[in-house]
């Protein structure tokens, strides 16, 4: 189901009930870039704080645009799952002059791609749903209030204008008519003067008008009316018009001035928009689902949550706290016993290759009013891929539960059967490091057989190659033109490698991966 | 005209031509957004270099992503201008995978802007014109170049796939290839026997494949086939296919080379796009009309030309070199003898001011072939705005002919009439520089009637009003939460407020302007 800004109010109660009532919850997110420029890009022997803070700096300048949740609800009687497919379009629009104005990066071939699979960007960028952080909540608000005790304490500011370039502060006699304004200003006074004299409506839309035009104009209605309230609103089409309502007493204007303060509170409710549903998914504490979800979180977290903390340990306690229970299916997939039967891991393939022996095509329906997802072309919509990624978890489960003693169809997203794989995020391109555990101590990073080597940069592969001949086959990781991480294959030749390759006068420098990581390459060489 | 990557290469000679008929050229662009946070902003007190550097930063990491040009020729039989507005798509697309990939900044309030004037973003990213710098084509032939070269000088490449993850350098035997791809395998094994005993086509696309499958394919097809050229190509929904193209001799196999070759050099000239039109417009070196164009121009030149410079006298020889004369009607509206006759000079009112008296609507037709700007809602679409600038300085242009002794209708864009305008771009929100001279030196600012005063954070306007109060009329422009610079209107004050204000234990502290900017805060109180 598409959710936009235009059906979000609407939809709401349904996402709310569908997550109260589902078993596991899948999400999946479409950025506009990967990975920012000028930051150093992943590599295979980063260590996990390296990693980490590569990630979060090379990924938080750019938007998720569109968020896909679908929750899974087992039905008893049909012994099947109903999926809730959302395909949420999320944009930070700024929904006041006073909202913040984010400033998002794009990467030019992340937003090629999309474009070239049909994504619809006028939908985000038109009918995207608002969102604020916490945060940015809290200060929104505490301005309002700041704002509105303000005039309790003085007086109504209801004949004023809306602060506009108030700060430019120049103060200046009342500004001159020019003749090609003046029968425009006539016009409207002669509008107000019939709604004045009608009776009939309470407020009186004034035609669109400029910004030097609206100053004329609140110049010259403050003369000639009295029992006039004036405010500036936006259109549609972010055409600025003058609002007139007929104001009869002080109390009146009163009445006015609560009615407009209760208006801005519900402007900033409504501006905390998307972050409702994430908020809803954290504090159902339901089992998260998602593929290669690493970035995902990171944007969620940056986007809806709280600033991302510096500190690797700290981001893994946060992401816990914001999602107790997360499993990560691309993860899932290449660990036992997944590993030997799976020989890809994307999530077209995954959810392929899981519906073939020995696994089964999970028994799932698309729940009512949930448009079918049955043609290949909505592949990388995130509802869709946050679908797939349901499925592929029910397929996997379904095969462990299979393994079981005493096998019995459905593995419950509490049982034990999960623990290997609960809270641990896969890590893309590492050499020896496949994951991040959330609520454990990482893997040890074992990297004797691993050395770091300087050398002209004419060298190519073919010379690391030949160099390290003697001990077998080896992996390189460049780190730039002139110096690359070499591992060994064959581990057990890590130890004759500094005695044979560490000579005097060679044109190649070359130092241990832990002294290298230490800073110790001084008084080792 | 709207022109993207579909029509792009049909329409350049039109361009072209167009170029070189008319008698000056006017230019609007559309930015994904404006300014940049965290750096400052431009504040009515800068100077000429700190105005520069500001724009520069802060607008430099934003996409202009569409380009109005219109052109305008007389035509001497109706006596009137023929308008050519054409409307340029533009967008970064990584042509291939060597080629840059930019990462870019969008601002909301300017995304939201754009969409709610009914902005088509899907247009931009998914048929955007591509465009080079001088200095990346360059790189880019330098590496094809190198390239071609290597190859002639080894063995042809032409049997191995295209560089993929070459450089992750893991050397592995055969990969066994998993029982659900064998079928997959299989098929296409046996489209390429077909292929290869019918003799009918010279070439085979194969099916779609993922990274995978055409490990397996590459791996495959080489054990099975002689024979055969294998390569990668990416579709219009950058799905990946290899095409098998089948090869008799050695020769053969040069020529497939030669045309791979031609085919990666054409690649290049595509992918320089759009910059062709900009190298047209200033190797014609005619009269170049925008309106507020100095963010304009900054666009150029940095996406189209050359890196902006970071002094400010090296940026104003840089553009008068890439565009000798210029003319900024915004400026000219705000300039003698226009100054006194308009009011507001926001391209849409300028436009519509100019129509009336003392002021003539010009005499121009849509040349045939340009759909007619009839209908108001085109506006802050590029090429109407260009067509709207141009509009505007006939009528000026005209004004400034009828006052001439020998009024003769037209006046040429090499006019003396002119040189007060020429070559001067708008400042906006100056105190009192009101624009850049590009070829001369920049007006000499007198800010002895401006004043640095630091306060307690709790001050607001009335506070400087009132402590100024002696001294008549000022106007604030605030540097941050406790430091604002106050000018006086009545400048022959000046003198008195140092005389005045600055007293020992006073809870601000006031610094001449001329004091503030060159750091003698400290001696001089
Ligand atoms: N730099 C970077 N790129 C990533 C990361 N995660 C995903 N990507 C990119 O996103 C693409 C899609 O990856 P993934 O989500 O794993 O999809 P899958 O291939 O279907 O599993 C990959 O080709 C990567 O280029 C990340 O953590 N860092
Ligand atoms: N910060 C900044 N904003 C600019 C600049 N030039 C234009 N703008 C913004 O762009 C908007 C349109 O300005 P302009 O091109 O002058 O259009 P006009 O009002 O029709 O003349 C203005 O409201 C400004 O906010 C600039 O140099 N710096």
């Amino acid at each position: 189901m598409e959710v936009t800004r235009k059906n979000f109010k609407e939809v709401l109660p349904e996402v709310d009930k569908a997550i109260k009532e589902c078993c596991f919850i899948a999400i999946d997110g479409e950025f506009s870039g990967l990975d920012a420029a000028n930051h150093s890009h992943i590599a295979p022997f980063d260590t996990h704080e390296e990693r980490y803070g590569k990630v979060k700096k090379s990924c938080s300048d750019f938007l998720m645009f569109q968020v896909g949740i679908c929750t899974f609800k087992y039905n008893q009687k049909t012994e099947r799952y109903e999926a809730r497919p959302f395909n949420f379009y999320v944009f930070p629009r700024p929904h006041s002059r006073v909202a913040p104005d984010l400033r998002f990066l794009c990467q030019a071939s992340s937003i090629d791609f999309l474009a070239s699979q049909g994504f619809n960007f006028n939908k985000v960028f038109l009918e995207g749903i608002s969102y604020l952080t916490p945060e940015q909540e809290g200060n929104l608000r505490d301005v309002l209030q700041q704002k509105h005790r303000e005039v309790s304490l003085f007086s109504s500011p209801a004949f004023t204008t809306p602060g506009t370039d108030e700060q430019a502060g120049v103060t200046k006699g009342p500004i001159h008519i020019p003749d090609e304004q003046k029968e425009f200003i006539r016009k409207n006074c002669e509008f107000i003067q019939n709604f004045m004299d009608e009776l009939v409506k309470d407020t009186l839309n004034l035609p669109p008008s400029n910004g030097f035009q609206r100053k004329l104009l609140y110049q010259t209605i403050r003369q000639k009316f009295t029992g006039v309230h004036l405010e500036t609103k936006t259109g549609e089409k972010k055409e600025r018009y003058i609002v007139v309502t007929r104001v009869k007493s002080e109390d009146e204007l009163k009445k006015k001035e609560k009615e407009k303060q209760a208006a801005e509170i519900a402007e900033i409710d409504d501006a905390v928009g998307f972050t409702q549903v994430i908020k809803m998914i954290s504090q159902s504490g339901k089992l998260l689902l998602g593929h290669n979800m690493l970035l995902d979180i990171i944007h969620i977290l940056h986007q809806f949550y709280y600033p991302l903390p510096n500190s690797y340990e700290d981001f893994k306690a946060m992401t816990h706290c914001a999602f107790p229970r997360i499993v990560d299916t691309k993860l899932m997939g290449s660990m036992n016993p997944f590993k030997e039967k799976i020989p890809s891991t994307g999530l077209g393939d995954l959810q392929k290759f899981l519906e073939f022996p020995p696994f089964c095509k999970p028994e799932v329906d698309l729940a009512e009013g949930f448009s079918s997802y049955n043609t290949p072309d909505q592949h990388h919509e995130a509802g869709f891929d946050a679908y797939l990624t349901g499925l592929c978890y029910i397929s996997m489960t379904n095969y462990l539960g299979s393994l079981q003693k005493n096998a019995s169809g459905r593995v419950s997203p509490t049982s034990s059967l999960l623990d290997p794989y609960v809270n641990k995020l896969f890590l893309m391109r590492m050499a020896d490091a496949p994951y991040i555990d959330l609520t454990g101590p990482d893997l040890k990073l074992k990297r004797e057989h691993v050395f770091n080597i300087s050398f002209p940069k004419e060298w190519k592969n073919e010379d690391l190659n030949q160099l390290f001949s003697p001990f077998g086959n080896i992996q390189i990781s460049w780190l730039n033109d002139t110096s690359a991480y070499v591992s060994l294959y064959r581990k057990e030749e890590a130890k004759n490698v500094m005695k044979t390759l560490c000579k005097d006068n060679t044109v190649y420098q070359i130092i241990r991966y832990n002294d290298h990581k230490t800073g110790n390459s001084a008084n080792l060489r």
